[in-house]
Parts: C-alpha cells; sequence; structure tokens
C-alpha cells in the first residue's frame, strides 16, 4: 500500500489529509482556548448542525475517533452482559476488528450476507430460531442488529430494506445500529434512497463517518433518542475514546456540516467512481458486486492486476484462485481528475 | 471550565489547538497519498526521532490516540489475565478512567502515596507482603507498575527514585511502565534528572505525551526492548486505538521531534509556571503540593477563588473543607506572557 | 492446613463433608431421573422452602456453587458497565477472590470499614462525594453496596444498620448485595436481629450460604423482587456457574430447609464459639475483633501460637508485628464437642 | 425433560445422581477433616492415579465443577488477548455456553464441520489463509484448536485424526485441548482408538468428563506438560471455579479411577446403546450422524415421535422440516435394562 512517486492510489479512500476546508479552520480557531472533552462551543456548534440535518432535534451526538472504537463503544453501550451483536458475516465488526467486541464480552452473531447485506427475512428467521429454540437461554441472546451503510461491499439498503431490519428489530426489541463509516459515499450515490432524517428515524443509532470523508479522524454518533444511552459519555471515556482537545473533533464536523461540504465530498468521488464504472464495463471487465457507491470492487487475473499496478496503485481484496483475484478500486473525496484519467487509461 | 470572552485561562495544558509548526506540515504534507495504519513515512520518520531522541535504536515505538486510551491498551498487553498493575491512590488509572483498566479485567491495586509518587520501598514491601501471605494464590498478582512523570500533582520522580523502582520491578519479574501525558514539562523542568535515554534504560514501556504537550492529540509508546510486546498491532486495533489516517499522529510527531520542538515548548511552560510560583509565594500563597513543573496547586479561600476566577479562569481540583480548596494552575507551550501578567496582577 | 491424625482443626468451616442428613438424602434420591439445570422438582421444592422462610413468595432463587462464583455473577448481573460496586476494603470481593469481578470488567470501589463492617455513613458521604465532583463523568460510577453478614471478621450487621444502608441505596437508585457465606451462623447468633424476611426486606438480592453452613457446596441467590435480573439464568450459564445436574444443589437446600436444619447446624457452631470464647476470655487472651459469630480472632505471641499448634490446628490470619500474630478459631456444624474440649484444655 | 412416572427417560445422560460407589466413599470419608482448596488428600490420590492412567507422571491436574467452567477456563488462560479459539461451528463453545467464551474477552472462530468434527486440512487451510491475508494483523489471531471427544454429536477422532490437527497445531504453535464432557463413553467404545495415554501425547489440555460420566459433579482438567498453564490456580479463583470443599471432586474422582470404575461405567452405555442401535436398524430407523458412542440420533417423524413419547421421554434435538425432527436418545452409566427393553419395546 506505500505510495510510490507520481502513482496514483486507489487503494483505499484515507490516504490523504483532511478537506483543506478542514484545516483552515483549525488554523483559524487554533489559539482560541476552550474546554475539553466535547463541552466546546465547536463541539455545540456541530451537534446542532447534525441534528439539523438528521431533523432529530432531540439526539444526542458525540464524536468519537474512529470506526472500530465507535462500533465497540456502541455495541458495549447497547447491549447487556447476555447479548450478542447480529451482523453479516462480511460486516466490519465481524473480521477485521481484532475481537473488539468480543473484548468487551459480547459474541459478535454471524449471519449469511447477500452483496455484503442482511436482510429482513435473515434476521427474522434467525431470532424466530432463537425464540423457538429450547436450550436458548444457554445461548447468546440477539440484542442489537449491526449493519453499514454503504456496506463493506459498496452495496446500500433501501429505504425499504432498512425499514424492514428496523420493524423486525422492534418488534423483538432489539435495536438497530448502523455504521456510517463511508456515509458520505452513501447520501451522494444517486441509487440512494436513505437520507439523515431516514436513518434518524429508523436507527436507534447510527455514525456518521469523518475519517474516510474527509475528516483527519472523527466519527459522529448520533442517539436520535435523546437519553437512550445513559452515561455513554462515562462508557466512551471507559473505552479510551475521550478526546481531551474534543474540539478537533467538532471543529471538523462543524465544518463538515457547513454549506453541504459533507454531501459534495461525496459527489466527487461519486463522479470519480462513475467515469471507473462506466470505463470498466465498455471494455468488458467483470465487476464482482453491483456496488454503486465509492468502492469497486474488479475482478482480475493475476497476470492483469500485476500489469495494472506498474501504472496506479490498487487495493488488494481477496484471491479468487491461482489465477484471479479481486481488486478494490476506491475514490474519496480527494480524488483527482487526472488520477482517474490514468486509471482509465491504463485500463 | 468554558472560556469567556477575553479571560485567560489557566484551567488546563489542553485548552488549545495545536503548536502552529504542527498545523503548519499537516498543511504541507496534506495531498499527498500514503499508506494507513501507521505504515506511512511520517510515522516512520518520527519513529526514528524518537527512537534516536530515546538513544533506543531497536524500540518499537507506536502512535496511539490519548492518555486513557494508551494506559489501558499498554496495561492490556503487559498483563496476564491473573494479574493487576500497581499504582498510586492518586495515579490516573486508579480514578479518573472509568474503569478502564478494570473493562480489559485487570484490577488496579492502589498504593499509598506521597505528593502524588510512589516509593520503591512501598513497592517492595507490597510485593513482599503479597508473596508472603500463604493465600496470595487466592489473589490478583502484581503484574506492573504504574507511575506517571510528571505525577498528577506535577511532581518528578528523580533519576535515583525511578531507578530504585525499576530494579525492584526487575528483580521481581515485573515491568515498568511510566505515562509521560505531561513529559514535555518534565524534560523541560530544572529540577528535573530523568531523560529520555534514562526512561528508555529503566522503563520496560512508556509514553511520550502529545495532546497536553503541543499537540492536536497524540500519545508516542515507546518500548525499548523489541518485541516485548509482541502483537501489539493487533492489540491496538482491539482497543480501537488504531487510527486509519495513521499519518496524522506520525506528522505531529515528526514535527515534535524535529529541532527539539518538544523540549522548547516545555520550556515556555516551565518559564510562565516559574513566574507565577515566584509571585505565589511573594503574596504569601500556599502551595499544596512541591511541584516543579507546569501544574501549580494552590490551597485559596472559597471567597478568594471566586474572586480570582472573575479576571482569569482557574481549574478546580478539590474541596479541603467548607471554607478552603485547592485550585490548579496550567501553564502550557501556549501560554501567552501577558495571561500571566493579567494573573499576576490578579493574584 | 493438612490435618494431622487425631489432631482436631478449627482452621476453618469447610473442613468436613456435609450434614449427614444431607449425603443420606442423595442417597435416596439418587437413582430416580429428574432434568437438568435446576429445573427439577428438588430445585423446586427447595425454592418454595426457602421462599417461605424468607417470607418472600415471589421471589427468585437460583443456586450456585461458590461464594466467590455467586458475587462475580450476581454483581455482574446487577451492574452496568460503566459501574462498580461499593465494598468493604476487607470484603471478600475486594482481596481474596483474584480479580474476578474485575474479570467481569467492574471496579471493587473498596471503602474504610470498622471490624469489617461498611456504615451508612460512610456510603452516603461516598455517594455524595462521588455526585458533587465535576469530573464523576469520568469515574467508575458506584452502582451498588456489596456486604457480607456475617463479615470477614465475624461481626454482624445490626437490622437498624443494614436498614440504613438499605435506605441510602435505594435513595440513590443503586442496589444493595448481602454475601451469606456464612450466614447459618449470623441466623444462629443470639446478638443477631437480622431474620431472613429482615434480609428479604432490605436487599435486593442476597444469597444463603451452603458450602461454608453444612452442604458439601452450594449457595442459593435470593432475589425477593420477581424479574429484578432478567435473563440471570443466561449470566449464571455464562460464568460457568450453572450446574447440568442442578439438583445435586437442590437437594441439599431441600434438606437444609426442612425441619429447620439450617438454624440448628448454626447452633452447634454458636454453642462451641460460646464456650472457646468464654474460655479465652477466662484465661486472659485478647480478642482481635468483637466477632459473636462462629469465627473468633485471637491476638497471640508467635511462640504460643506454635505451641498451640501442636495439639489443635489453627487458622493462620495475620502477621501484627515480628513477635504477635493474629490466629482465627472458627467452628461449624461439624464442630465435636471433644475436639472444643481439646482446643479448651490447650489454651 | 420433566420426568413422568414410571416413564423411562434417555433424554441426556445425566439424569440421576452419581454411581452408588461415589456416595458411599463421600459417606465415609465425611466426618473426617481436610485442607481446602484441592489441598486435601483426596485430591491427591485423584491426581495421582490420573496420572497413572494418562501415564503422565508429570501432569498437572485440577478438578472443576462443570464443562462451561472448564473450557471458559481453560480458553481463557491458553489464550493471549489478542488471539481466539478454533472450534467446530456446532462445537459446544460456539453455541450452547451462553457467550462464555466471549466474556473473558475471546473470539470463537467457528469453522464448518463433518459430524461434528474439524479436520486437519479445514484447520491447516485456516491458518494459512490467515497468515496470507495481508490485513491479518487486524484479525483475531488464532490460539488454539478446542475439540470435543465425543463430539456434540456423539462422534469420534481416531487416533490418526487426532494426531494430525496435533501436528498442525504444534507446527503453527498454537495449543490443542479437547473437551472430554463424556470422555468414558468414548473410551469405552469399541471403535475407539484414542486412549487416555494418547490424549495425554497429543493434546496440550484436555478434561476428562466426570459430571455426564458417573459423578454428582466434576471435571477433571489435565495438563500433560507440569508448569504448562502458569497461575492456573488463581485464574481458577478468578473464573469462580475454585472450590472451596475441593475433596467433594477429589474423592468422586478417586473413585472413578479405582478399578477401573470410570471405564466400566462407559460399558453400560456402550452395551445399552449397541442394543438400541441394533433394534433401530432392525426396524428401518434412519441414523442422523454416525455416531458410534452413547448418543444416538434419530430422524423420526413428528407424529411417531409424540407416540413414542407416551412411554419413554426422548430428547428434542432438533426440527428439521414441518414434519420430520431429529431426537436424541442418550444411554449412560445408569441406564438400566428394563429400560432399554421397554424403548426397544415401543420402536
Amino acid at each position: 500500500m506505500k505510495q510510490e512517486n507520481n502513482k496514483p492510489s486507489f487503494a483505499s479512500d484515507y490516504l490523504e489529509g483532511a478537506h483543506p476546508a478542514i484545516l483552515q479552520r483549525l488554523a483559524e480557531t487554533n489559539m482560541i482556548q476552550s474546554a475539553g472533552y466535547g463541552m466546546d462551543e465547536y463541539s455545540e456548534s456541530a451537534r446542532q448542525k447534525i441534528r439539523a440535518a438528521c431533523e432529530a432535534p432531540e439526539a444526542d451526538v458525540f464524536f468519537l475517533v474512529g470506526g472500530t472504537q465507535a462500533n465497540a463503544t456502541i455495541i458495549d453501550a447497547i447491549l447487556r452482559n447476555y447479548q450478542g451483536v447480529i451482523a453479516a458475516e462480511t460486516g466490519h465488526i465481524s473480521i477485521h476488528e481484532a475481537g473488539a467486541i468480543e473484548h468487551s464480552g459480547h459474541k459478535v452473531l454471524s449471519l449469511p450476507q447477500e452483496n455484503g447485506k442482511l436482510s429482513a427475512r435473515e434476521i427474522a428467521s434467525t431470532l424466530d430460531r432463537f425464540y423457538r429454540d429450547e436450550t436458548h437461554e444457554h445461548m447468546v441472546q440477539p440484542g442489537m442488529v449491526y449493519l453499514s451503510q454503504p456496506t463493506e461491499y459498496g452495496t446500500l439498503y433501501s429505504y425499504r430494506e432498512l425499514k424492514e431490519i428496523s420493524e423486525i428489530c422492534h418488534q423483538n426489541g432489539i435495536a438497530l445500529y448502523v455504521d456510517g463509516a463511508r456515509l458520505a459515499y452513501a447520501l451522494a450515490c444517486p441509487e440512494n434512497d436513505v437520507s439523515l432524517p431516514a436513518l434518524a428515524e429508523l436507527c436507534d443509532v447510527f455514525y456518521i463517518g469523518g475519517t474516510k470523508c474527509g475528516a483527519l479522524f472523527g466519527e459522529a454518533v448520533v442517539i436520535p433518542k435523546h437519553g437512550f444511552l445513559p452515561h455513554l459519555f462515562t462508557t466512551i471515556k471507559q473505552h479510551g475514546a475521550l478526546l481531551a482537545k474534543g474540539r478537533i473533533a467538532g471543529i471538523q464536523f462543524d465544518t463538515l456540516f457547513t454549506d453541504h461540504l459533507y454531501e459534495q465530498l461525496g459527489q466527487t468521488a461519486m463522479e470519480a467512481a462513475a467515469r471507473i464504472r462506466k470505463a470498466l464495463l465498455e471494455k468488458g471487465y467483470q465487476l464482482a458486486f453491483p456496488s454503486p457507491t465509492n468502492q469497486i470492487f474488479v475482478t482480475l487475473e493475476k497476470t492483469r492486476a500485476e500489469a495494472l499496478g506498474k501504472t496506479v496503485e490498487l487495493g488488494f481484496w481477496e484471491n479468487l484462485d491461482e489465477n484471479h483475484m479481486i481488486v478494490r478500486i476506491a475514490t474519496s473525496w480527494a480524488t483527482r481528475p487526472e488520477a482517474v484519467a490514468q486509471l482509465i487509461e491504463a485500463l
């Protein structure tokens, strides 16, 4: 993944620093003194803007540093000791968080997925099977559902799909939590019909990703119903997730939610992704998943991948067989048109 | 702690953003692409400079986000499940980390302290009592010692004190870990004789604080003996402490360890603290602890504290009785001479 | 502690097997088939008898194996992740449970004690200090109080003391839990005025000890208010505390609560303790704590202790200084009059 | 599962108390005083007999209470914080232990199985895939393998299979642990070629089940290499798994390992199972798994199962479809020939 001279990289969407507007704002406010731990005026302003964008005026909003941290902290706050979290077997918490959920004592109950997505039906039948099982009190009780939007495969839940899942959860008295690490790229996607207010309507908790969407770091956790997670501040501290200089996260989200910067960032990535996707299809490449967002997964012969790798850097995803692999092409708020042109030419 | 217009605050040492050199460096490097998770060239450069400054060429160096996170992660990595960590009863991990150590399953074994410091004698007699106790296998085994330098009371361990503690630890086969959240203010203190190489010589792990010493955030964990904590990368990820954009921490520490910026930052704070301390003593104020670093603790009548609070903001520390309290005056890399003058005048 | 031929031991109250009535009942029922996990008729009968004895007809009753297990399981079930448990610094969970409470992620908040007892005043002032502290959201929230009756020093809470503590707890919305490992010896003590119904009235959870009170093993957890700890069955299983052959615990408690056997067991121990205490006082021995129950703590010269140890086995408790120590003399349901005579003669 | 009058039950193998020889021994030793926590002479004798039976003279042996407890304690003692345990997706720890493994912070890495068994090939390819994955440091490291012998489906690993798995484990520096909850029924099975010495040769830790093999409760953990799990006593205490009256477990295992009682118990179950299996096959019943031990799984029409249930009690296992289910017939050391005859007649 090391960047080489002049070779543009599409290996991930966190290769650069931050959107320049964020750096400028950090510089402008730098020497002003403010309170710590998120009690500052920038964080408060950011919270207000996020509440407005989500049409959730009562929402509790907390700024955490990273995605694994947000997932571990929120899931620990939602679950009771005897409960676990339902997630797709491809979900980030199922595999790539080094056991952060289990570290807090909770089992990840992995379910089969399709294109990275869980279905309401699969969740419903899991809950049904659990409660019908005579021995279910010997088993970890499903206490919540974890989804990501977009998913780890770049796919999207539709409003209808999310609503069905939300209904299943709430009929069963369990919480719905959505990981929005790349939410800007969902919000800017033409195919998307799940807005921030829709997330606030359907989820018990979700987070708006900053790290992969133009911030230096930071994830904004939104809890539409005030007080749903009591003493979350203490839980955040306990998870080592409380920033002393909370303002640094606050300033970033305040900037991202000023003048629709967050959506604009997403559009830059979408436009780049659309150009690349079009070129791939025209040239007969095979897409591994139908992902409409900023992550494009291409099935390639290994020799072809190697050749491409000489001009542009791609993300390794998975070996399929001896001769084929899946690579990931990720665009972002920072993707330059020239880099896209270079990639298309290489294709 | 909310900052009011034009009233300078001495409430803590993390009231501003970052040293301007850091912001400038972030801006310069902003659009360069680099690998994630600390695999970037900035982090590597920072690691090399820290190894050089510590005269520990084989050291493993990791950049984490905050102090509680660093403590919880490192302590969890050092201890086995049946072990606990010895700390002063006033240690940060004993009280103000919301149970982060216990969250990983480990008991904090709190010992009496003097001016925020543990003594080698106290540690030795604790270990002795433990191993003499016939029932010690029913108890949590002391597995390491946690110190902070400077302490939570602004005091310092001398080289000799630290060496004695280090010897006790290593004679008993347990690790010594030093929390350097405010290490810049120790290193710049005229009374200090514990250098970075001394820390590398005596400790198994220590961290060089960034958050309270001029960075936006960040703590550099130093493990002088390479491989002492195997798979720490995974443990860091598990604790939600792995930055996707590791470069942001790397760039900051690379800047702090260029041209001795880290020591210079400390000196600014020391000079301000010296002026304030002198004024306090001249005016007959009573210092609560003999702290030579950037934190000054003053015993005040409450009415006096209230009056002072109209001109400058101080940190509340502790109620002593109905009429008296301890306040904290913290200087930092960002303390302006005018603010010091304003404070002295108010005194 | 190894028993030598013909030398009676007073080292602890769990030196023998079980009251013969229990063994007989186990033999009688041995080949009858019954359901597992406490769903059997013996466990159900025991639950009914315990409910009756506690005058708590709605109580949930669970049979666990041992004291540390019961404490860890119940405390984990009561607390939320951000909470800790208040206990005397001499409390069993504070020291002698190898970090079992912390293993579930919870801090033990140790308070000073007098003769092994916490006072309502100390608890109240701790809660008060906590909530007045501006930084309390950075600290572990006290979520419950743990007491033992009798205490680890053999002392007793009076009804009035317990009622005051109960009121403080409930005014502050936190739970009161009483560890009754040696409860039979409290119930049989002439000085005691805390009956089983009183415990059911004042506590949220308590356990009636079997292991040290005549059973092979087993502790009966009583939750006066049905449903106070939802899904406790699953938590018990998760803690490895669910007996497959739950009947073995059920049969034992059914026997202990038939024909007042539990109280009678206690009386045997009380009578022996009274004789020993009287002899000690007559002979000018110094009692270390004013314990009216089955544990007697005597301050002895080490040479005297050694001499005594040739005739009877005593429990080592604590070294006081170079020449003095505290020994424990524990009587039990199984203490034989001849052994008492032998001890008194040796004194 | 409630037993009804005179209707024999085959629902499980823990329906009765204990083998009469155990009760007799408990009665004989009842009033003898002995030390606690497994320091008594009975436990020592049992340890010696188990070492002899396993031909492992240096083995550490500990007596725990139940299977889930033994699994959680041992797995926690073996793994480091960043490691997880490989198990069959049908393994007891994967499903039926209420998250006990995760409670200690460890992920269960579930693999596909065949007839309840893991294969060396599956384990090898899992380890291979893990270490080839560029992101494996973001994932839970496989730290050990958990097997059960016999498996949850009553099937057996052959010596060769176990040896292959053992070799894969040790080539990769990870531990092999075998759950022998029903080991007596493996040892007595004519098809079995894995003796106790073979287990001691191939495993790092295994346990010899008592609860389901004739004891009131108890599992003997065997660690062939002395010191392999340092301070396990403390870990056992921390898990609430340390019996105060350790003798009760010691006496039981001492009895089970006197005059080959443990193998004899198994033979009683095997003979009953052989008769039932023969009858089932003769009458055209379909076995769900090829299990040669004391658990027989039969695929039945639900109406047939219901009819059978009027005469004998069977164990519900799993619904296959609307009309078919799998039932379990478990024999044990306590299965009476008349009960077998009654069952066969009902078939």
